[in-house]
């Protein structure tokens, strides 16, 4: 492989010349592919069809009638459903509607109103900050720039976020309320967080009484290659008398359908309690009877890991592709590096420095639409514009090869260019 | 009939004695009813079971996957069936997810956080008020409490509210913020507003620049008696200029299932843009599939309006013996005075100045639970101790019967007890 970085100004203009004609033959197949967004394909969403017709009754297995009025937190069988299948107390959880990112909207809605376990609610402070491991997610950065919080970028590393960095900032500055951590196969790297990152979030000294860890556990149970485990982190938050700091969240929608899935929140009894009595004035309850349909399509947790294994089937000739492709196309030429995940939806990817957003718009040109560089930053703000997000769950097997095979090409085109104007 | 009012002190310990035997009679029988609020049967719940198969694909009219993610708003063949049906522009209509109570509670968010149109956000005034027309509907009001906003309570008349009250105060105080309204069949007294008064909080001039209607229309097509009809609120503020005065809240959770229907609200143009650009951050979208669900059992908006008649034919028989048994029990007693509705879901009735407490205590004491007296009111807190709002949907015909004929024997004896006490 052609190690780009040596290579002399002539043999870059040799290749950069080669590298166009490809484009161009790219361009001219008028493609048109969308791989923004982490969005599971057609053939993903059939294996889940029978849920549609999965309600046998809609009387609870506690006799209440779930098409009615009632049960503010998400029906008992639900609950244990969720339960089991995440080691978490059915006491610590709240179902929600099909939507985790709006339990998460609204949780941050209840600090900014009325704070937290007696603490100065945080519309009333005049900063709050917000610790956001980069690259990271989109939309949680999106949730902090509406809400006016200023969001802090902390590295991402293997185990994790850099947890010196985390711990040395939230020691000393009380306007720092909490940090997002998506802790199992992070969005975008796939990163697992470490027993050590997961004890050192839960007992580091924090400035802020009220300081709190968003835990988007959004790919939970979503293994592709290996099966990694996750810290629980209430329990080592309990050592530490610090169980009010975590907000667990997790979802359906990436197991059963985006759109319509059941989506849950857990925190302390303590917590869980302040949230029941603002919720309980926000709705009388989420939808029951899809809490039931996906109760009876799983029958319990362990048909929810089957499923699971079905998905990571589906998902994981899609994931080889990408890797094989970039490592075919990519290994050893200096001009890009990446991880392999072992699970959740994307794989990330970093550029040469200065050559993240000229790479997705030539993709785009030819007709790719990748994730905006910079969306895995805070304010889209790259600051070495370098990290681009592949999301390959949504094309089919043979538009992803073409998709990535053109990325290739774009991001040879965009290096070569970088390198020959240094 | 007798008028207890008129009675000698001997005519009533007479009364007393008799009723308090038939009292005694009704709490040996142990009953056990719950007509506490506005649920519907199971009967009626029934009639819409084939909502449960009505999905006949899970594909748009356009093509969309409303298994997948996107579309915020709401699929647009469900924007239809409730824009024919409600007579609002498609464009005016966000869909939400399965509460109108949690989009209105979100709505009171937004504008604590953000504000409105330019306008301060409210969490940063020292005081939000906001006028209550009461009797009224509980949920609001605890809304209202919730946020911290100081409840001004309103008269309600056979026209809607006192419109000269409510006039005079949003003409002079800033920090009266909006009004709350249930404008057809009004929770809980069946009040429609006429057309002059639909103009004239239309009109209107008040203090605040972002003074706001809550306009919930929940029992917009909930006719059982006679069909009434509701001025259009969003045409009359266009005239003078205050489409954006008016937040408009509608839903299917008395129509299809009030655990899983389908929560809509609309508002002017500029609203909307403002609405969702932060439900953007707060949700990838509801739940489409049961918008399609929606759209798929009733097809058009002809559709729901014959379902409509069938709820009615289930519910009129209930009304009938509300007001029936009222009318042969208590006419003329000058101990409760109450009014006919023409739909909705509630009988409400005033006793004898001081006797709503007694009355439901006592009935609480038969075993029969009605709505807390009071809570018709802000901060629960009827100042004349007065008003009690009769659910009539959910109880059996049978069970019902039973349970107003103590009702009334509940309301002489408090009534008998007050006069005696004078």
């Amino acid at each position: 492989m052609l190690n780009y970085i040596d290579c002399s100004k002539e043999k870059l203009l040799e290749e950069k010349a080669l590298l166009e004609k490809t484009y161009e033959g790219y361009v001219s197949q008028h493609l048109k592919l969308d791989m923004s967004r982490g969005k599971p394909a057609g053939t993903q969403l059939d294996l889940n069809n029978d849920i549609l017709k999965s309600l046998d009754t809609y009387i609870t297995k506690e006799g209440l009638d779930a098409r009615n009025y009632g049960v503010l937190d998400g029906i008992p069988e639900a609950k244990k459903l969720f339960s089991d299948l995440l080691g978490i107390r059915e006491e610590q959880i709240i179902i929600g509607g099909n939507s985790s990112l709006n339990l998460m909207y609204d949780t941050f809605v209840r600090l900014f109103l009325f704070g937290t376990r007696g603490n100065t609610p945080w519309c009333k402070l005049d900063k709050v900050k917000f610790l956001c491991p980069s690259p990271g997610y989109d939309r949680h950065f999106a949730i902090c720039e509406d809400l006016g919080i200023e969001m802090i970028t902390v590295p991402m590393h293997e185990e994790g976020p850099d947890m010196d960095y985390v711990e040395s900032l939230v020691k000393e500055d009380d306007s720092i309320k909490g940090i997002w951590c998506v802790p199992l196969y992070s969005n975008p790297q796939g990163v697992c967080y470490s027993d050590e990152t997961v004890e050192r979030l839960a007992k580091m000294e924090t400035a802020a009484k009220d300081f709190r860890i968003f835990w988007d556990n959004a790919y939970g149970v979503h293994h592709i290659y290996e099966e990694k485990q996750l810290k629980d982190i209430f329990e080592v938050a309990k050592v530490f008398n610090h169980e009010d700091r975590v907000y667990y969240f997790f979802s359906t929608s990436k197991i059963t359908f985006p759109g319509a899935g059941v989506a849950l929140m857990a925190a302390s009894d303590a917590n869980i309690a302040e949230i029941k009595k603002h919720m309980g004035v926000q709705t009388i309850g989420h939808d029951k009877l899809n809490q039931l349909r996906t109760v009876h399509y799983f029958k319990d947790a362990d048909g929810i890991r089957r499923h699971m294994k079905k998905l990571g089937d589906e998902l994981r000739p899609k994931f080889d592709i990408v890797l094989t492709t970039l490592e075919k196309e990519l290994a050893g030429t200096g001009l890009l590096s990446w991880t392999k995940p072992n699970g959740g939806y994307f794989v990330a990817v970093d550029t040469l420095e200065g050559c993240a957003k000229e790479t997705v718009a030539l993709a785009k040109k030819a007709g790719v639409t990748l994730t905006g560089a910079g969306a895995t930053f805070p304010y889209g703000n790259d600051p070495k514009d370098q990290n681009i997000r592949l999301a390959p769950s949504y094309p089919t097997l043979e538009e992803l090869k073409v998709a990535i095979e053109l990325f290739c090409v774009c991001v040879k085109l965009a290096g070569v260019n970088k390198l020959l104007a240094e």
